[in-house]
């Protein structure tokens, strides 16, 4: 394969550029030509595409969001979209197509790839929701993003009773709170992946009032419900003098981390191998600090995302 | 005087710390002894009270929050709170007190001057909103804090029409919606002393579209409205994508900014200095860079806190 | 005026972008054009010359650096290259220029001005040693990027002797120093500002280990010495087991903070006012939180950049 | 066992605080008691002991440095020290220690082990040059300070040729040079696994400026060559306007990130999990995202620490 395309699809996170960076330099160092395609799959139907040099991608590995942007496109679910997209990039004479983003983005990898156009897929989301992967890219940004928000909370010190609730992103998936609530010591942590009742919660907090706690920290999913419910739910019960944090989109954003850009150069390299092999059909995943491959279609079909609950027990045993 | 006490009271502000640790050096320097007071006036009623050293106070001058506790203690407004007291400040042998904190602390100090008791204010409170000083401690941070956030929201790229709300603390004063607005170069900033009416909002957001914005990102100052309540009637008006973030307690927390440490020091020494040559029922401020003092009796009757609305102005001219 | 430029010069420093958006938003909100020259006097004198839309400086105002870059051109002293850059503005019929930079972009503007070329300098540098101004734009940013290296060196907990020595950067001015040392508690300060002797410094050590300290910090000034010369003098005397950190240019980057953002917007907007009056040969400066005029001819002939050496003081009474 | 020891050794890194707190948190959750012994094996030998609370390690998972205080103390090498520590535990009735610490710390561990001491050894160090463990407890925040430091050296743009040097922690392991340096995008990374020869340093210099790069950022890690020293070779050759960073302490420091505060908290609970089953002699690492243990005599004795090379390869294809 000696002409490749790149693109950035669905929610952006931090490190996405690092990985089109990655894709960029080593193509070139591998004597390739890169195009990127503005917008995510809504841009590859539509034909926004250019070539991409050394300069296009200097600069940049140290920039929250995409500066290809990102795009949600539902329209690529039909076969109409997908021949479109597939006919621009033969247009561009595009032979491979590195696609980086989430589960929205993997379903449009695995469309491409069942009309045989070779195509890799690149986990990137903040969520950590993709199966075949230890860490997504931007994971560890945001976990570190909200960590920075609790910490700053904690720092808060009166002697009324407060309880703070801190909404934070995870529709379908725990890590984020999961990593954050351990790395603050949050006294709860609240994820879809485990049930939890009302009153367990607020016995919880009393205990720990009882204890001579007078903060409670507790951190929510968003998947399990939003923060303002949750707060009713509980003063319902009882005045815990809850107050709500919700960070809302401050969580997509901000420099990614040492650790984001490495895995998302490590990524994008490797997917340019694989092209250049005309490997397609594959995405890409860090298992046990290797660099391993997927069959994006069996990944789909047949793999699940499932967050480390060890964590979990970890900070009811040494967060209460 | 040979011993004061110092305490922080009301809602706590990156850098209180610093300020405490400076009354507590310069006072030892000036060769005085100072009692620290848990809890604000609260401690200060019950007699939580303690000698601090050159020691107690080491490795806190970065640390948000108040070492010293902080609490809210409306019981003050008694004549019986405020005669236990000075009970209290008597059995120490504490000859005059430093006060940090914002409004309701300053009508403690006030109260205790009035009877007779030296009493020193510092403005210690992130919202700014302290008449007799230009900048408040922890009011920097504070601002720079929200600009992280507003930075990291200001990453997220997609190629989708959105509308950011981010409600910022601020119940009276707009403060800090005016400098992190401007900072962040938000397309509107909603804020007390402002009027404004929600189709003009709409108005300006579809301007921008028309532009070729995708973005819009609007600063709510907590005391015009919560910000959920503004994203449903923004979204009665026409459907704008509104996501909104609430940083609540957030904006509290953190190591203080080198300015608000800076400030905290100068007021700090200064508070010291006017202690020592037995003066008291004052509070200080910063006037246009330099360290002012005004009769707290003075600033709590007849002064008024004013924002700067040139920034206003600035931000309808630049940001649109 | 309709047509104006701007450039930056000299060190750059955080918040350049942010003034150079200002300058571009408000000269569009008043009607008029605004051409960006690149990298400084040497840009200039060549023609590297474009006009600047409102996208142009969209997403710029978080970004350390300046996209218009910069350049120290020492050749823009002599009547030829003066003559040059005349000629070059008249050419793009550009009828006033904005420069943002230090000390010696100063000198750039004066010599237009001389030759009746209207000028607005704006104060640009982390070192705040301008004239005229209280702030420089960069300089908060710069002294709360000392204030975190600093915090994190007292971090380090051992129960070793040791003497931390942090270079920082300030040819002729302390001001840096002064403020990051005051903000993070340093022992000890240098500067060129204030003599010192070796052993005096050696002596306050030995003095701080008396009283059970087991680490010092003394942050220096690079306009007294640099760092490893400075280790050595002291080593000389004594083992004091000194360690040294030379930040460098790291100085000289990060996003800058609202302060700088926000006194970087006022300057920008300022000068296009200035500029729309007709009127030039001016430098802005923020003094006593307002901003400020001075004829450019005698800022550089008569008026001499002077620390706020009351932080000097303060920290021999606080820190020790 | 009932009653354990934990301690701190060697140079503090970020994070030690954490797994300080999670072994004491786990260890009342267990039943057990815990004891806190300052100053590392010094403190041990000295019998500068004490109970240790869940209120004690409260407030103290975000701190940098070890609030048990660190030493270096080679003394222990002897018997006469072993011995004297074993002693001071006995008498304190503690029948299990928990060591965080480098290379030097896992020896103290190894000799106690040898005289039949039951010792946990935990991998902290900024330097992630202990045997057994992929990650240590303080690296991935030394890469982070290092990475933020090089991000701000990035942004300086000017016209002119600059080549930055900056000298970063590594004695005998370039893992944090690499890390920082595929981060960043430094062009050159020199650490003491890879040789190097100036010339080939500088011929890389050049032919990035025959690119049009004006900047080369080269990340050094100390235990090759100073940095001053490695600026005048180069200047030996050529004027590459070399300008030096010593970082130093500065990356000693800091509030843990995410990943080192939960990495730190699984190491904390495990070495408490294991000595409560009574077995000593271990070392516990993260491999293949895993805790394991390895018999802490093997360890010391046949395994070594082996930088992750892929990444230097990575970076040469990607950053030049």
């Amino acid at each position: 394969m000696k002409r490749i395309g790149v693109l950035t699809s669905g929610g952006d996170s931090p490190g996405m550029n690092a990985a089109v960076r990655a894709v960029v330099r080593k193509a070139l160092y591998e004597g390739m030509e890169v195009y990127g395609i503005n917008y995510g799959f809504a841009g590859l139907v539509a034909g926004d595409i250019r070539k991409l040099t050394r300069r296009d991608v200097g600069d940049i590995i140290q920039r929250g969001g995409t500066f290809l942007y990102s795009a949600r496109y539902p329209q690529f679910a039909t076969g109409e979209g997908q021949l479109k997209g597939i006919e621009q990039l033969n247009r561009f004479g595009i032979e491979g197509l590195v696609v980086v983003g989430g589960d929205g983005s993997y379903r449009g990898a695995y469309a491409l790839t069942k009309r045989g156009y070779p195509c890799i897929g690149l986990p990137g989301t903040i969520d950590n929701d993709i199966p075949g992967t230890d860490y997504t890219i931007g994971f560890d940004t945001a976990i570190n993003t909200v960590l920075d928000a609790l910490d700053r909370i904690r720092d808060t010190a009166t002697s009324h009773v407060r309880t703070f609730v801190i909404e934070v992103m995870g529709r379908d998936a725990g890590d984020i709170a999961l990593w954050a609530g351990v790395a603050s010591g949050a006294e709860q942590i609240i994820i879809p992946e485990k049930g939890f009742d009302i009153t367990g919660v607020a016995d919880n907090i009393r205990e720990g009032r009882e204890k001579g706690k007078k903060h409670t920290i507790i951190i929510l999913a968003e998947g399990v419900m939003d923060g303002k419910e949750f707060a009713e739910k509980l003063d319902a019960i009882d005045n815990f003098h809850v107050r709500v944090t919700v960070l809302g989109h401050v969580q997509r954003g901000g420099s990614p981390t040492a650790r984001d850009r490495v895995l998302a150069s490590q990524f994008g390299a490797g997917a340019v191998e694989y092209l250049k092999a005309d490997k397609g059909g594959l995405c890409l995943g860090l298992r046990n600090e290797k660099i391993v491959t997927h069959d994006i279609v069996d990944t789909l079909d047949n793999m699940k995302h499932k967050p480390n609950l060890d964590l979990y027990k970890l900070n009811k045993e040494i967060s209460s």
